[in-house]
């Protein structure tokens, strides 16, 4: 499979007369010009995407992508590596805080087992597209070969494919992911290392001094791995290679992205370095309180909507962000204009 | 009345054995310790609001506490008086932005006519409490005599009775109350109105500076009304008086109290220097755009959930964070612990 096979051309949305249509739309709302703040962004941007003056949200799909990775054996994680296949357990038996918010909100969770170290039994609500039993040492080699790197591409964009709806909202597990995401952060944005690496799930000082060692170690093994798909494979993980598969196909298939935290926005990251039209599908749902989101979402260019000092990962934040989705397609549906209202507009 | 009368006791929350116990629930969830950032904050103070360890918001009642204001006929909003009784119109037929987002999350709204220079017919959702033809002159008077204003304090309380269930979410109307707001903010704060006084619904700079001038005015006008319930009668509004009566009800019996922006955050902010422990019993919807808004946040050691440049007022604020509150409950209740989902802790 060539790149051009498995990477689609994705065009940009601009739309100058839907653009200006919305925005009329908006303006003429019984409320001051603006008043909505960046409730009134969001509903430009979900028209956008949708490519109507009044957007609606079906059928949202929550995936939880889940993998292992090599390098959790270099302790670069506060849990063990087993901790990935046990949430995955409880994402599936509803215990889990994503699977409370999703019920909440009626949000369709799958949890896709994309490379996890344990073998499941098949479920209702697990999607299993195993591409290998975790990623492999990236101290040794390549996290992924560039074949299983493109096979986890293939299996996002297949298994996108097939959710309904016009919403993807992302979500992830695997211990060990925070490092992939802040190599590919400094890789793929040209940053110090330093200023992208966290506590993750809670490391004290010293353990994280020590990731911090793994992780240059690591810069330092793939020097080469610069583009996109190879810093992808060289430094990333296979729940993080799915995401991208799968961002790519919602952003072709003009579906609204709700991109969680940092391990997500490493997936968008590698799928906006690759079509950087993807990012105008995407809305992001928080700021995380991992260090080095705060710098990935400037990559980005993203204004996220919550700031809630999160770090739990498994795309609890953007199920805590979906009510304002819903408000903001309500507000634009049902929200009556000054000429409809009989309200006076500006002396 | 006496003001003993008027203004109940409000002891604090304080329990040291249900915080320790909510704490331990919190930490024991399938998560790392902290994980979900303030919305475990919010879990907390909803437990301890409601004294238990699985607090559940029942019949959420979103009132919007509407009035006029002598102040607005000398030119310090950018829309006519006669806006304040067309947007309870459009509040009571369900096409404003704060009508939409009650249906949404299934808040009862209620708008009160606590001083609308308008007479309403009677109809299901409005409640009439009329205490004047709105608000005086500021400039020539107080804005309430002590008695209006007392019985606005005393409506609002007995309004609040009156209603169901455990929480009291806060909305407002009235063309210039920014004013009467920033006026409260800056008296009770001790501050310069400089850092108190914003644009409100839109003034260009030779309006804002227009604004500021008239609201140096009331301040001279006034130089004694130090005292909150002074200030309050002095500076006010009808809406305002009758809020925070219905804000020292509601604490009384240990309703959570979602408080929207500007306007009703002054309402607090009276409440709160009658009754400091008030505070324990609110949560701060969101930040707004209003200039002072950070400052009164401030004042009320406030830390809201959302920053979205809101500037609408209504309790549209308070609506948008509302699924937030729901997923603290709801997470408290229904998320496994580590003893139960067989999940392994720390290493």
């Amino acid at each position: 499979m060539t790149t051009q096979d498995l990477i689609p051309e994705i065009p940009s949305l601009l739309d100058t007369r839907l653009e200006a249509a919305l925005r009329h739309r908006i303006d003429r709302k019984t409320k001051p010009l603006g008043a909505l703040g960046r409730l009134e962004t969001l509903m430009l941007r979900l028209g956008l995407i949708l490519g109507t003056e009044t957007p609606t949200l079906e059928d949202p799909q929550l995936m939880v992508f889940a993998a292992d990775h090599g390098l959790a054996a270099h302790g670069v994680s506060a849990y063990p590596s087993d901790v990935t296949w046990q949430m995955v357990e409880n994402f599936l038996a509803g215990g889990a805080a994503v699977s409370v918010l999703a019920r909440q909100h009626g949000l369709t969770l799958s949890v896709v087992d994309a490379g996890v170290r344990h073998t499941f039994q098949p479920r209702p609500g697990l999607l299993i597209a195993k591409i290998a039993m975790g990623s492999a040492d990236m101290l040794a080699g390549p996290a992924m070969s560039t074949e299983e790197c493109a096979t986890a591409v293939a299996a996002g964009k297949t298994l996108l494919q097939k959710r309904p709806g016009n919403v993807l909202l992302l979500g992830e597990m695997g211990i060990g992911n925070t490092s992939a995401a802040s190599l590919l952060l400094a890789r793929l944005g040209g940053y110090p290392l330093t200023d992208c690496v966290g506590r993750g799930t809670g490391l004290d000082d010293t353990q994280l001094r020590h990731k911090l060692d793994v992780l240059t170690r690591a810069m330092q093994r793939h020097p080469r791995a610069n583009e996109p798909l190879a810093a992808l494979a060289a430094l990333g993980g296979l729940e993080i290679a799915m995401m991208v598969g799968a961002v790519l196909q919602a952003a072709v298939e003009r579906r609204v992205i709700v991109v969680d935290g940092f391990i997500t926005g490493a997936a968008v990251l590698v799928a906006a370095k690759l079509r950087p039209a993807v990012l105008e599908r995407c809305v992001f749902a928080h700021r995380s309180h991992e260090s080095g989101h705060r710098l990935m979402l400037e990559t980005l260019r993203a204004d996220p909507l919550l700031d809630l000092g999160l770090r739990l990962g498994e795309g609890s934040g953007a199920a805590l962000a979906w009510p304002l989705l819903a408000s903001a397609c309500k507000v634009l549906a049902e929200m009556a204009s000054f000429d409809t209202a009989g309200v006076s507009d500006k002396h």
